[in-house]
C-alpha cells in the first residue's frame, strides 16, 4: 500500500529550483519558465511554488523583463528544511485534537498542561526528521550533484544565462 | 502558515485505540462503536481506520455478537511506527519523480542507478522519523498514559469489560 497522504510534489520542484538558482551569479534572476523548461516542469504550477519559497524568504522575486527569482542568501545558508517548510508549510504533520479529554473518562483539563503521550512521540519523529533536514544545505546537495555530475553546473549555468 | 499535507487524522485515532485495546484481556474483542464512544470519535471513521490496523496485521478482527477488535500481538510487540504505516501507507512521504533526467540537460540513466541527492537527503529524514517511532512501543505509551493518570486504565477496562 502506497502512503495515503504524500508530501507536496512541489518540495521536489522546488529543490531542484534552488540547486540550479545556486550555480547562477547572485544578481542574476531567472524567470520561472526558464527553471521550469530545465527541469521538465509545468511552468505555472512552478511558479506557484517559487512564490511560495519567495514568500518564505528562501528566494527574492523580482518584476519586469529582466525579472524573476533568486536566491535571498547564500546557497549554504538555506537548509533543505527551509525550503520544506516553504513548501508544506511551518506546521507539524501530526495535530493533536485531544482525544483524551473525549469519551466518557475525560483526562481533565488540568491535567493536560502536558501534551498528551501520543502527540509527544508523534512530535519527537517530527523533531528528528526535520533535525536531518537541517544538518544538509542546498549548497551541500549541489555540490554532491556536480560531483557525480561536472559538466552539470557549466552546462546548466551558461544555458540560463545565455537566454534568459 | 500550516502545513498543507497533515498526517491521516486516523492516525491519532488509532494509536489512542490501540492503547485502550492493549489494557484489555487479550482474549476479548472490542466493538468499534465501543472503542468510538471511548474516544468521542464517529463509529464508522474509526472502524475504517481499525480495519487497516487489521489489515496490517496490528489488530485482528472476529465477526459475530462477540465481535470486534484486539491486539493481534503483546503491546510491547507493537510499535508506534506499525500504526503509524498501517494507517498512512507503507511508502514513503517524499516521492523522487526523477528530475534530473528531464529537460535539455538530462541526467545519463546510466549514472541514475544511485538515488538522485534530493531524494537522498528526504530518504535519511524519513528513516530518522521512522526510528523515532520504532523506539517506542503500544506498551511504553500506555505504561505513560497510566502514570500520569493511575486511576484511567482500571476505568476503562472496566468500562469496556462490563458493556461490550
Amino acid at each position: 500500500m502506497s502512503r495515503t497522504v504524500r508530501m507536496n510534489q512541489g518540495v521536489e520542484w522546488a529543490l531542484h529550483g534552488c540547486v540550479a538558482l545556486s550555480w547562477v551569479a547572485r544578481d542574476r534572476a531567472i524567470p520561472a519558465a526558464k527553471l521550469a523548461e530545465l527541469n521538465g516542469l509545468p511552468a505555472p504550477y512552478l511558479n506557484k511554488q517559487l512564490q511560495a519559497l519567495a514568500h518564505a524568504g528562501v528566494l527574492r522575486s523580482t518584476n519586469g523583463p529582466k525579472g524573476g527569482f533568486r536566491l535571498a542568501r547564500g546557497p549554504e545558508e538555506i537548509t533543505v528544511l527551509d525550503v520544506v517548510l516553504a513548501i508544506e508549510g511551518e506546521g507539524e504533520a501530526f495535530r493533536c485534537t485531544e482525544i483524551r479529554q473525549r469519551g466518557p473518562f475525560p483526562t481533565p483539563r488540568r491535567d493536560c498542561r502536558v501534551p498528551c503521550q501520543i502527540a509527544s512521540v508523534m512530535h519527537d519523529a517530527e523533531m528528528a526528521w526535520r533535525r536531518t533536514l537541517t544538518e544538509r544545505s542546498i549548497a551541500d546537495i549541489a555540490a554532491e550533484v556536480e560531483a557525480s555530475n561536472p559538466q552539470v553546473r557549466k552546462r546548466i549555468c551558461s544555458w540560463l544565462d545565455s537566454s534568459s
